[in-house]
């Protein structure tokens, strides 16, 4: 990457795991946090070149990721001292309202949004992994501050992450993550609420594999989470409507007398056997 | 377990893994499965003391497992020449129907229903496994036809299997697991349908390790939920009902404007974050 040099703010699971990635790789990074925990983690794994604090790390890097939840991430982008030829990426889990903050940047700035489609339960500095995005989507969002110079330069930074670069503009963004992302999210949410409504105790000591992997991502962090389904809800919305006509359909076909099986089972199932994920 | 012997109708992953368990600790076991290749693996396994048919096997073994899709467990049940003194235990996922079949045995004729809460989403013998169970509930139910030494027996079963036995009655059973396996696999269903509803095939390219998580069941074979689903439908249906109701109010939360998160999320995701499964 020649003389270019990254520096990212906010070190959480996935800040952290893009520095690790990149110093197993040689290529030398800032780092900047605002907790103080976790900047001594930080500071104590060795993969910072220097940790700072935002604003010096503006100055200092030649490329930006901003690495914090998405509520932050557009105050960065609006209230941090960014300089012409400058290049800003994001993580960010929703992509309209960060798009719209990187076009009231200042004239030469550069800016491009992204998203890597990976994650973990467990959040956090100590849960950083330089392996997190192997062969995993990373998505790459234009916006108008994005040069050609710019996109390979953002393009350059997934392929040594080990992900797939996928272009994406944010509108068609946000309403895809709906269906893939939010709607298992809120689901999830919705199966722990249904489990707790029955006031039933025993129900945990029976829940196997199934429940857990169903209601895997319920444990996610609303720090991380509320900002991402607040800045998605439209589109979360209309997931969520046409899902509950689903369901109310269905519920008709099970309390039939006999009870039917949808028709459409057959169908989804193959169709889930034939997916395969990157994991 | 001395000379009391046991035989197994329906060599799946469930009767396959019992059936490898007992072997591994030196218990003979015999099989019977009506699929020819299921029967070819089976023998070539080395597992079963002998592989025979079903009236045969119930002729020779004091213990008899059925371990089939619960719709011919209750048609083995009526159907299998039982002798008295006999133990019948069965794995089948809803219990009511079972019991109630079990209930109209000959006089003499012991019976225990059982519900391992141990699965993957691959099926058949060759996905079978000595350690399923480890550390897994094993859910027994008493029916009119369970005597001390019936329950005593079928206890030691599940010992040997390294699960641990949890009593409990039919309809309580059929209850619970409509929250913590049949709901979150209805579901599923539904996140397949929702996004396949959507028309956009570009959704599978994104789709990450929550999506995979979110919908593994779905993945399961029909020939074993469907029957399932039917003998619990009315437990489903209340079930699909609270959800409904949950998911319309947090639509309400999340359509408003500005959108609000639904003030319980806190609790759950704390909830689901303490929650701690046997895998």
């Amino acid at each position: 990457m020649g003389n270019f040099r990254w520096g990212i703010i906010g070190l959480g699971l996935i800040g952290g795991s893009i520095a690790r990635r990149l110093a197993q790789q040689g290529i030398p990074v800032l780092g900047a946090d605002q907790d103080p925990a976790t900047q001594s983690e930080a500071r104590a794994s060795g993969v910072f070149e220097a940790l700072l604090d935002p604003p010096a790390l503006v100055a200092a890097a030649d490329g930006v990721i901003l690495a914090t939840p998405v509520g932050a991430i557009e105050e960065w982008i609006a209230s941090l001292p960014w300089r012409p030829g400058q290049l800003v990426l994001d993580t960010g889990s929703t992509k309209r309202r960060v798009v719209a903050a990187m076009a009231r940047l200042p004239e030469g700035v550069c800016a491009v949004g992204g998203h890597p489609m990976a994650g973990k339960e467990r959040s956090g500095f100590p849960a950083s992994d330089p392996e997190l995005f192997l062969g995993k989507p990373f998505i790459l969002v234009p916006t108008p501050r994005t040069t050609p110079e710019a996109a390979a330069r953002a393009e350059e930074l997934v392929t040594v992450l080990g992900a797939r670069p996928i272009w994406m503009d944010a509108e068609i963004h946000d309403r895809r993550v709906a269906w893939v992302s939010h709607l298992p999210y809120v689901v999830a949410m919705a199966l722990m609420a249904a489990a707790e409504a029955t006031g039933d105790p025993a129900l945990w000591e029976i829940a196997a594999s199934g429940f857990r992997d169903a209601t895997r991502v319920a444990a996610s962090d609303l720090r991380m989470m509320g900002p991402v389904v607040r800045s998605n809800a439209d589109e979360i919305c209309a997931a969520l409507e046409v899902l509950g006509q689903i369901l109310a359909r269905w519920r008709d076909d099970l309390c039939a007398s006999p009870p039917m099986l949808p028709p459409e089972w057959e169908h989804l199932a193959a169709r889930r056997r034939a997916l395969r994920f990157p994991d």
